[in-house]
């Protein structure tokens, strides 16, 4: 359990992390902070770096996405977390967020984990798709190790041979990373399932499992978004997700953690 | 949606099947059979035809089973599921039991699947540990063109490297299952774990998910089982699990379905 | 090491099963035995009962496809694989062949082998494409317990994320095979791979690793195919294909087994 | 196609690739270094910097290991291979290897092999284990697109539900990214199987597939190597495998490349 600012990960309600997965430009990005925020959100989502598979992919705004980081920050008052790429940018990218996001990619960059490990900055964890759990728990010591103790776990899926969604997300890791380790775990529907469609059902068990936290991707226009539109949910949908966490928070809440 | 009796699939209330995996003997299949129905089950799993992956390992009570099926139904008035293994022994399984159980290694057993299609009995078909959603499905369809529309799809995990747990439980299965047919959808959190520690968040998780119900293993003493004791509830345990299903009710009947 | 007439199985050179996957017509199989006879094979393969994931895909032409390779047999005097997929049928298909083939959603069908392991005819058990290679040794043993030791292990692919081949061959299987049984060691690059492309590297592969033998799917006109026809080989390629193994025989003979 | 002196990748005979997973002291390393060379390996692996999953185990020599690899190139004037683990300390690597290796976990660490594309030094590119062979095509093109040609595809194994091996390794991946690239192909049996027995066989197996080399871990005593000494084989067995090698190289000759 930690606190940053007055949210609290680990304890208490889940905390719901919401925003788009790229961000493409001024207008998308404060609207979806404007909305998420509206919505009661707290923590603020959005990569200005993006590792691709492919070098021709579009590969974030960098450099002028952090500037808008900066902006809707101060404008929203909202958290940040932003994903860091490489060491190369990751003071920049220190500057300006509150979470460190490590992805599914950089799971077990130990170069990068000991660096970001030695920020003292709060990290969001993605679990390697490919990583057993035991992995992942071994990865977040590479943090531990420099004295970083501020960490999220993030199941995001993992792969299989299964084609119907993009990962198969594996909510048996919620209850064993809480056994195993006393991180806070976060849930990213979005990513691992890859269908906007099974976000809402996906966010409900995820937090049914025990998780503290769910990720969501939002776009005001899924259909247009740069960056893994198909599993963004749009604002109506979004909005929906909240009325269904709302509505599980006083069967989740009866002990502090369920 | 179908009712056997007056137990109703896919409306209303999740079912909760629950039993031993194997039947191992009278005392300890009664004494099973009387704790479930005293905590509110009305559907009593159990096998009496064990397939294992070692021709040394407990094959089941076999006939011996059938007989304890019998008398157990008759009294408890329980509904009663089982697997038929194979085509030899399947008339007389349907003659003790409501439900046939299909098994995750014959789910691609097309030739068991027509003669289960014809017997018209209801049909819990548990997917294949390798099996694709579409698969599963298509699976389902065999049983459908023999004119039997009474089918219980069952998510019990699927094979992948990570090996904390036995299978990776498939949850995104579930609404996607329910979008794809109009079968009701079952979870079973025993065997896709392979440990009883994890089965009653992920009895949450599934029921949270949207599944019409979890099937459930209880054992009097876990650690003496013949046959899978380590992913086995005992009765206190199962309490439990009961409780945690019944809290959650309230949330889960918002419209008949989540 | 066994021996059927006069073809050794497990010992001197390797054994080339060859035919088509399934058997379509009287022109199509004949040609085919006539072709792959030319060519030096003396053992065919092809499927008068074929499972399919859907019902309503092409299951094989049954009856008459026994009667077509009884007839063929006597033609030619090859020997014949065939696959038995249910007990039903197994007296049946037992009386026309040579090899019984157990497919590879039926490794696991414990009831089946326990039946052809009474038989006493030699057997061409396929991996499940979900098997351990230790739950493939123990499907075997259901065969052996039986008293049935004439066992022809076929490796033909495991289920992997990976999707640019249908199957992930996995030939590390043919040295533990080794190591592990007594049994003879086929692969079949056709199943595995899904590609007529890849059919013949992989064949030099497979009998490099040690195999016994291997299974190719030969058709006269692949792209017309009922069934698999884009990992079939037509006539010239499957001509191509015996240079390569006449070509290697010199080195793989070096002492029996390589 | 290419050379790095008089070694020629790509055509003609395959070239093997030898030495210690780690290099551990002096003593070990030159060892390894004069037997395989003694043997005819021309190229030298063996690791400065060890990417290990719990920042408890052994990380390597680091800088200590860079002044021994030069002192080991000196002496010998073999080729080095090593790997960068992250753009720290690639500048250091560069100045002592002739080809980075670049390992499974960093082939989708986009920033890393950027710089790494700059350095236009020969790199051997691990397939991430976790990768599918189009997103390893694509991870190659992050050089390529820096005006780096001179790349060494390397498969080394996939993760899979298989134990028995500690990766499958996907000797299909050989045909199938020569069709893709004309990067010559590398197979490494070492990490894929993870067992020293099945490195001669899987060595077979892949030259005959059609691979341009293999990579293979040699340490003079494999039960006391600090890292990974399972799989590494003894200098009588290495002895062995060199002999298999020279007897398949007529056939392999047959038209520069197989």
């Amino acid at each position: 359990m930690f606190a940053i600012g007055d949210v609290v990960f680990g304890q208490g309600d889940p905390v719901i992390i919401a925003g788009p997965c790229a961000i493409e430009n001024r207008e998308q990005y404060f609207a979806v902070a404007q909305e998420v925020k509206r919505r009661g959100v707290r923590v603020l989502r959005g990569g200005a770096y993006k590792p691709r598979t492919s070098p021709n992919a579009f590969q974030g705004l960098r450099e002028e996405g952090l500037e808008l980081i900066r902006e809707v920050k101060n404008a929203t008052g909202l958290l940040i977390v932003t994903e860091a790429m490489d060491t190369d940018t990751l003071d920049a990218v220190c500057e300006v967020c509150d979470i460190i996001q490590i992805g599914t990619r950089n799971m077990a960059n130990y170069s990068l984990l000991k660096k970001v490990g030695k920020t003292g900055k709060p990290v969001l964890l993605k679990r390697g798709f490919m990583a057993t759990i035991q992995e992942f728990v071994q990865a977040a010591e590479y943090l531990v190790k420099e004295g970083n103790h501020r960490i999220l776990l993030c199941e995001r899926g993992i792969r299989t041979f299964e084609t119907e969604t993009r990962n198969t997300l594996d909510l048996s890791a919620v209850p064993l990373l809480r056994m195993l380790t006393t991180h806070p775990v976060i849930v990213d529907p979005s990513h691992s399932t890859g269908r906007g469609d099974l976000v809402i059902p996906m966010t409900r068990a995820a937090l049914a499992a025990g998780a503290d936290g769910v990720m969501i991707e939002v776009h005001p226009n899924p259909r247009k978004a740069l960056c893994d539109g198909v599993q963004s949910l749009d604002f109506a949908a979004f909005g929906e997700l909240m009325d269904e966490v709302n509505r599980l928070l006083p069967y989740l809440r009866r002990d502090g953690r369920p």
